[in-house]
């Protein structure tokens, strides 16, 4: 038998078929979303939760002419797959191919690019606000957003401002109590009383916005779905859906284990069972290096506090929470309140861990400015997936920190060459510093697997020789310099090249680089941050202010958006792998 | 008769009073206020209207042991007069004077410095959490925030949080429907639905975070306040005390036009009138520049639209307002909503001008670069306050923006050197360019007089050679070219100097940099933004780029965080005043 999902390339086909087949199309879209990410990888459990929303909305409304924004982009797979890109499904994050979020540059129904979460109702309403002034009453702007994503600060803006439009919007808000995490904060344990009816009061809090409240509806039954959207596309004006799934549905051990089954790597398909990876005599990941120092250094000083905006699995924060539940935060998708929380307790002597995403920081830069820094307290930054992250791309990145951060009066910026440096600069904070620090390290693993050593406390802003040589002087900061480490490891006359590891980007060691200067006729920086205002940019300033009169070249991330891929293939495209790193270098031999 | 407030110097004094005499003593804080604002300029309205809860808060809790955070600060005079600061209240946003916001190292009663919005409920949460792992149970830990303050973003997150502790909290809203415009926001409606008794689920929204909601209560009224602040003290856990106050409050010009004496300058303090300033034949203020500029390409171009969050008075978009209600918004203090509501506008096809302060937009760092930059999208944003602000100070000096919008791929960024080169690029920015616009400029008054002259298209990434030399080049960017121009006017020898103004700091016109680095053997870049990582630095790297050999002297912003005064004060401490300019010129002459 034909399957209904090989007759639909894109939503104008979905919209041939009669509403009762459509829960067979709910069946085989949700079997090709399994067949491909257990071979390919990819989010899972977010798209199997919204199979029944994604189809009863292309099935309803006119998408692409109606315009259709999801939060985050996590559960896009089921949108992706019936607009246009089934055949390409496969190639999803892969370099080259289609991206896991929603990108408009991919296609007409991605209306707006996703990544970070909780931007939806503000573009949304951008949109139906555009559409109304250009005359168009009739088009729809749908936002679907999830409760994770709509407890944070930015949606409560958008929300707060629709609210006293008559914008044509609808505010899907896709309620299956968890993130990438489970969900918490006081919204969420409001949504819990209005899904199990115990809340007399029910949901004026979205009334009192001033929304058209529906719900709480079942998200899975699509007539129950249709008939809603069906009604409120009638509807002018703000409008707000409140829908339950379950993430994960449809696939057992995803709805069991929603956590690990967010981005469950291989999995077999047929019995769900994650595919074992041998990780035996590995070195630890980045995030575990953090998350298990963390409960060593907790376990020996009572003034030390972790706070994660969400990412207690991705960060390992979840170590400390299991330890020290009073004493470890997860305040959800709220990094703007994370940092200034954060500055609270510092200024009444707790030493504070918080730990964000490099990407994610960028969300509470003001915070780090004006609650941190201007006060100059000592909140210890932990930033988390610094460098190119690989797979999720461009909007995940965290390739500006270093330039963001730099120009921060009072702060210490700090990037490890490996996991031991990680942990010695974790055991040093919390000894106390004159300053805020931000510590950088990337996702994924690190060099050694003999990596809980004793502590050793860092010397601030010392940089260190990794290798002696005669002409050409590479400085590094953070874990790229292991790659340069491996280019020079096999490069003709070694003797020529020094390697330095500059730790501390901030402050820079302006003696060793006053002798570093005296000493080389040719500099080059390499990071993995972007060169506009980076370490490189850093050096070369302070070279100049010297009256240094050699060469500097500054190798790192280009001026553009580096898209997805592996982390290797990202790498190379920057010119900062270890087979492009020993070609420059080769071309400065004498 | 001794007044009352002669014999406080801290809230011990106060608490020595009987309750029947605190309505006296506050009509003389009021008197005291009034006094020295009408002569030595102020934030005046905001202070007025919390007189009594000042009082109310000292005088019911043990501060400063009890920890009482300021949202924002403008309200705070009251606060600074009756904690030891009132002899120097006179300092008051002076060079070396008090700071006109709560600042931590002024005072150990100023328990968290503020300046930016919506902070308060963070760091109060933090600073109670801390208290509790610390066993302290008794200490109050208090957040006074305004109704405009509490509908941004960051405050819904950190309500969210503390919902689900039982933290030591009080959250007091100080509602008077207006932060320094009017309040604006479907929450705003809904506290006004409150106050006037017709919300018949009232107060749920609070109560749905898990708060213990009392309200509302007359803020003026000493009596009320003193006993619901005294049976709240007792209780634990999250507690919400809603209070409804009138900004102005006791002088009554100030409460009944609230938006102009917010900050009135000098006043007449006996009949309220504002001191007419003689401003005849100034040039025009480069906000005025903006807004009005703005109107006249909007009568050309209906894809025209202005967004500001809660400045549309001191950004003059409301020329803006006025003359094309529909579309020009005011989004109140939610600057990530506004990025990224512009973000979907631009989308549609809209040109949208998204005014917003320096110092503010780094509230929406991350939605310039993810949901702005990363597409594309050809949002214009103007950034008012841009460079030393004056009197504000450190909280809000517009220094940090060249750095971090310069790492931005996809944007260009550009600094006028007068008010004719602000409407000539805003008149640009609206025939379509390739990427998405920072146009930042500073506070106060242009140039000319004579500066509503026929439109000039701007040529994208042109520098402009100002002054002809032969030994060394001076490249500016922005308003401070004037003071370079001044010092260069009268210098000896100034045929020695060349003086290039570089609107566009992004991209760099690379082929007038060659032409400049063959000519000249010294390059001095003068900025009034932070030296690392901006315009300055940028040269730099270029030049180290093409082998420049000669001297780079890079001057602006150091990295220190600069506290307020004038900002010619300000900018002779910086040495970029006319006067330091010209000393360090002359010592390169030859």
């Amino acid at each position: 038998m034909q399957k209904l999902l090989d007759t639909i390339q894109s939503p104008n086909d979905l919209r041939k078929l009669s509403s009762e087949q459509l829960p067979q199309l709910a069946s085989e879209l949700r079997d090709f979303i399994i067949d491909i990410v257990s071979v390919k990888e990819g989010h899972l459990g977010a798209s199997l939760g919204v199979v029944e929303l994604t189809i009863a909305l292309h099935y309803i409304f006119n998408t692409p002419n109606d315009l259709l924004v999801w939060d985050v982009g996590h559960q896009a797979y089921g949108h992706k797959i019936l607009t246009e890109r089934k055949d390409k499904f496969d190639t999803n994050r892969q370099w080259g191919g289609i991206s896991g979020f929603p990108k408009r540059s991919e296609s007409e129904y991605d209306t707006f690019g996703v990544g970070h979460s909780s931007t939806s109702i503000s573009a949304a309403l951008g949109m139906a606000i555009a559409s109304k002034l250009q005359g168009d009453t009739e088009k729809c702007h749908i936002a679907v957003i999830g409760d994770a994503s709509i407890a944070s600060g930015m949606a409560f803006e958008g929300l707060n401002h629709a609210g006293v439009t008559d914008a044509n919007l609808l505010v899907i808000l896709n309620d299956n109590a968890i993130g990438i995490d489970p969900s918490v904060g006081a919204l969420k344990n409001y949504l819990t009383e209005v899904k199990e009816g115990r809340n007399p009061r029910q949901n004026n809090m979205i009334k009192s916005l001033n929304f058209d409240y529906t719900g709480p509806v079942d998200g899975h039954d699509l007539n129950a779905l249709l008939k809603e959207l069906d009604r409120l596309k009638a509807i002018k004006g703000p409008k707000f859906l409140h829908i339950i799934t379950t993430k994960g549905k449809g696939l057992k051990q995803a709805e069991e284990d929603q956590v690990k089954y967010h981005a469950p790597g291989k999995f077999d398909k047929t019995t769900g069972e994650i595919l074992p990876k041998s990780d035996e005599n590995l070195p630890p990941k980045y995030q575990d290096v953090f998350g298990l120092t963390l409960v060593e250094l907790a376990k020996q000083n009572d003034k030390i506090i972790g706070i994660t905006p969400a990412m207690p699995s991705g960060s390992s924060m979840k170590f400390m929470m299991e330890a020290f539940p009073d004493r470890a935060f997860d305040v959800g998708i709220a990094e703007q309140h994370a940092v200034t929380l954060a500055a609270g307790m510092a200024t009444q002597g707790m030493t504070v861990y918080c730990n964000i995403y490099s990407t994610f920081l960028q969300r509470a830069y003001d915070q780090v400015i004006h609650d941190v820094a201007l006060q100059d307290l000592p909140v210890i930054f932990c930033l988390d997936r610094a460098g190119l992250v690989g797979e999720d791309g461009a909007t995940h990145h965290g390739v500006f920190d270093i330039a963001y951060l730099n120009c921060i009066p009072n702060m210490i910026v700090f990037a490890p060459l490996n996991e031991r440096e990680l942990r010695n600069i974790l055991y040093t904070a919390q000894l106390g510093l004159p300053h805020s620090i931000a510590i950088r390290y990337p996702r994924g693993r690190s060099e050694n697997t003999n990596w809980q050593l004793p502590f050793e406390k860092t010397e601030i802003g010392k940089a260190i020789q990794l290798q002696k040589g005669s002409q050409v002087a590479i400085l590094t900061t953070g874990t790229i310099g292991n790659n340069v480490a491996k280019a020079l490891a096999h490069i003709e006359h070694p003797e020529q090249f020094s390697h330095y590891h500059f730790g501390f980007i901030k402050p820079l060691d302006k003696k060793a680089l006053q002798n570093i200067f005296n000493t080389h006729e040719t500099i080059i920086t390499v990071e993995d941050g972007c060169v506009t205002g980076g370490f490189g940019s850093s050096i070369a300033t302070h070279a100049l202010n010297i009256n240094y009169k050699g060469t500097v070249k500054i190798l790192g991330i280009p001026d553009v958006f580096i898209q997805h891929g592996t982390t290797a293939q990202l790498q190379q495209y920057c010119g900062i792998d270890v087979k492009s790193l020993k070609e420059i270098f080769a071309a400065y031999l004498k």
